[in-house]
């Protein structure tokens, strides 16, 4: 629905944008989506975008409803020693689902993308691009054993704090960790402190 | 929406049953839920229901749209050697996830699952009645460690079929199953066969 040469309406144009952006990321991916093409598709202007939102991947976590920035927490664990990676990873990803400001932010955009295809296709195109080889390359394994990694945090996600199941979804953080870091060591083929 | 002593309409008898079994089985569990109330609810004789579906889990697998036995699968695995179970775990989830037959209601019940509350609280109560505990007991391991099990595979299938992140997703069952089985072995506390 481009709308070039429109003027934006009152109230609406955070939202246009945003609707445009999903759209453009799901059907071109990340890299192929400009701010430029985001901003004709609205009907504003690239500047107007980079006033609002800062930068492509603002945009981009605005239009998936993403309340963090995964690349700013991943590089802070990153900076971390190697082998406290896995449960730092977990911890933390469990702390963020936890949380009143970023939890429920969260499983909205975890239950959309497993509902609604445009919205998978945008978390993927933007993990594809930019927080999984990114993350793979910081470490130094291949790709997939990074995939594997997310997808067992997710899993955690969905049975605790989506499906709910007892007694997982009630056990302490620590406890989760406990069960989950030896797991997300193993696929990223890391050796974890406390080897078990 | 109890309807007791309707008669049922042409056509319409299972899908009434089928509903108001989901809706009870989510307000009141598994165990606390009886063919005689699912019977009542739906307007039919408990008799009907047990000649159309032959047992209370049968009500269950076809109200949750569960195109397999979970636990038929899972005490052929447990039958196994210990060492492999993790592995075989994973090599007929994965399968049956793939197949034509079986994969796309196991998506349908996924997204279902994720969406719909109802639909959660009956998967859960079916879970935590049934298949975790039987499956908790056959491997003598406390039941958050099944549980961390099962998540680790919804992950697997959330990031391969349902959201699609490549190269996950694309890759060979034997693949996945050398990427993930290490890790089900590890939440599980069984040693797998050939440890990395």
């Amino acid at each position: 629905m481009a709308r070039a040469g429109r003027r934006p309406g009152p109230g609406s144009t955070s939202d246009d944008v945003l609707a445009a952006a999903r759209s453009l990321f799901a059907e071109r991916g990340y890299r192929g989506t400009t701010l430029r093409a985001i901003a004709a598709a609205a009907g504003v202007t690239p500047a107007m975008i980079h006033h609002f939102f800062g930068s492509k991947q603002r945009v981009f976590l605005a239009a998936i409803r993403m309340p963090i920035d995964p690349t700013a927490v991943l590089s802070g664990l990153l900076d971390g020693p190697r082998e406290d990676f896995a449960e730092a990873l977990v911890r933390t990803f469990v702390a963020v689902w936890r949380s009143d400001a970023t939890g429920p932010g969260l499983r909205g955009m975890l239950r959309s993308a497993v509902a609604d295809e445009e919205q998978a296709a945008a978390v993927r195109a933007f993990a594809g691009a930019i927080v999984l080889p990114r993350t793979a390359a910081a470490l130094g394994v291949p790709i997939e054993r990074v995939e594997a990694a997310l997808s067992i945090l997710i899993g955690q996600a969905v049975t605790r704090a989506i499906i709910g199941i007892e007694p997982l979804a009630s056990m302490s953080d620590d406890d989760v960790v406990a069960l989950f870091a030896p797991a997300v060591a193993v696929v990223l083929g890391l050796r974890a402190r406390d080897p078990a």
